[in-house]
């Protein structure tokens, strides 16, 4: 490719095919009111290309004006969603509740024939991530995995890069993510903190993204896994506040690294390969200077570029998607493998010893 | 510490006492010939402060002029280094044979009474390693593992950075390293590719400089190790070509990543803390742009700097070390360490669980 071209297409939307006119939206009820929403996924939408929020599903937000910016008409209770108030309302829903409830709330809105965009992890295990796809696939509505780096300008450049061989052939992959969760979570009865509704604190809140991006990048399913988990303070007694992670691939690469919830916020992911590396740097949180860094031979390049909202472009994709009557690509099998994998680490951890996939 | 007093200091030797006059010089035998000794360890010493090469011991070199860019003044063989040979013209051996000859080529120079440095690995299992050691001691003579990054001046102010807390409590470390191998060693009966005199190809030999450096960075030791080999290539067959490693510390830290000799040159450590984060960059091969980043609450510095030779100042304070009469630090028993952890990165790949050491 051209340097020209490469830069010139560098945040193009390259699974666009429809014109962003404003003639067609899909209309999405929010399920699930908590910060990543109301901070996140709302805003984004404002002003997205292909879709608007008409309603929020909250236990606790009853008057729509308190949700900010935002085209909220009906704030609805989980009881008056279940019941299938304000149905006619909104075309999909978006669902960020606590992991354990996903497929509760992702089969209403299934039942009710509503697309899904599904937050990750999906569920809380694979029995209950695998029903979410079954319940999705009897009710013939379409299902996406939330996974926003898939649909982020660097990490699509960095698959297309990789798939030009750029660097060869990958061979190893680094990758890891931290934050400062109880600097944004004070509350001790906070879900992610209750392994029943979490399934998993850190490794599977966060350790997703270096894995699922790895996956996404080189289109390969990791066959073994390995993992450590340790806890210091009190407030994660009985889940894990670290977590270490190995995983091997189907064609041999072996993906290393670890996760924190109580450490700078830090984000990456390397990949190695014969000929060169390509670097993901801060490429996990929305909102940062996420940068690529391609080396070959020696040679340098950093490509920093006209961020895009990671929001944006995952409920404009999805929402393209649905008009356009084309399969969302994070499946929910795809998100499935996560899950599975996941699972394996915190296995891996207790028993002290790798686990086959 | 002041911006200004780090910038001024960074190359600085922080550990010279003595002035550098020429007045004294430790002469060395350079005990094994090969391309790293003549094309790394050779040159650095030629217009090093403190020292100067005297007696070159090879199997194959007998004529000095051979040696471009040396002042050695004496070619023996392996026999006349047993025998006694040119002893009066050297002070100290430094010992670059293969893994599973340091010792008995380490012993000859310790009945001379000649000091040591030995090239890392130590040695190819725990047991000859910690031999190693002993008959040092019992000659009484100094001996220095040859870890040429820790006297690079981006892993000393890095750890110095540690130590003040700039990131800090270290939470978890990344690190990696990686080359081409087979495009410089194209010998398929090379020494590094028989376990036997290797005792291990790739952790063992690019696989300590993450496990060493991180030791080295956080002064604390491993107290779990986990790990997965592979090969693919057939000259590398029934040793490790690529492998991952994961290490506990003493302290929680958790140091994960991975080392190839068949991927593209690439080394780095990454330190994550709860303040921020450090990154070493191309830090595991010499005469490359070495870099240290420091990261604190988003805010990023690159520290680039006069490039030291790795191999000079490794060289410059072992040599200062005898004559100022201080105990250099590298130290076998610090060097023995590697050698135990890496021995159970190799069981735990065999087994599939991770070994407490």
């Amino acid at each position: 490719m051209s340097i020209d071209a490469f830069l010139e297409g560098f945040t193009e939307r390259d699974w666009q095919e429809i014109d962003a006119d404003g003639s067609e939206r899909v209309r999405f009820a929010m399920v699930g009111m908590g910060w990543w929403t109301t901070e996140e996924a709302i805003p984004a939408v404002v002003g997205s290309d292909f879709c608007e929020t008409t309603v929020a599903v909250s236990g606790s937000v009853s008057d729509p004006s308190e949700v900010e910016a935002t085209d909220v008409e009906r704030a609805i209770d989980y009881e008056e969603f279940v019941a299938g108030e304000a149905a006619d309302a909104y075309d999909a829903v978006y669902v960020c509740t606590p992991n354990a409830m996903h497929l509760d709330h992702v089969r209403v809105a299934a039942e009710l024939g509503k697309d899904v965009l599904c937050e990750k992890p999906m569920e809380v295990s694979t029995e209950r991530a695998r029903g979410l796809t079954a319940v999705c696939e009897e009710e013939d509505v379409a299902l996406m995995i939330a996974y926003r780096v898939q649909t982020d300008p660097a990490a699509r450049r960095a698959r297309e890069l990789l798939r030009d061989g750029v660097i060869g052939e990958p061979v190893s992959v680094h990758g890891g993510m931290s934050d400062e969760m109880l600097s944004f979570v004070d509350d001790p009865d906070h879900w992610r903190l209750d392994p029943e509704l979490s399934g998993g604190t850190t490794m599977l809140d966060i350790g997703i993204y270096p894995l699922n991006t790895t996956r996404f990048l080189l289109d390969a399913e990791p066959v073994s896994a390995y993992g450590r988990t340790r806890s210091d303070q009190p407030e994660f007694e009985g889940v894990d506040e670290h977590a270490s992670f190995e995983f091997e691939f189907e064609d041999g690469v072996l993906l290393t690294g670890s996760v924190s919830h109580s450490a700078c916020e830090e984000s990456h992911l390397r990949v190695v390969g014969t000929d060169g590396q390509l670097l993901l740097d801060r490429i996990f949180f929305p909102g940062r200077p996420r940068e690529l860094v391609v080396e070959r031979e020696g040679t340098r390049s950093h490509v920093t570029f006209d961020q895009r909202n990671q929001m944006r472009e995952e409920f404009d994709y999805f929402a393209h998607c649905l008009l356009t009557e084309t399969e969302p690509d994070p499946s929910g099998e795809h998100g499935v493998g996560d899950v599975r994998a996941i699972e394996a680490v915190y296995e891996a951890a207790e028993r002290g010893e790798r686990i086959e996939l």
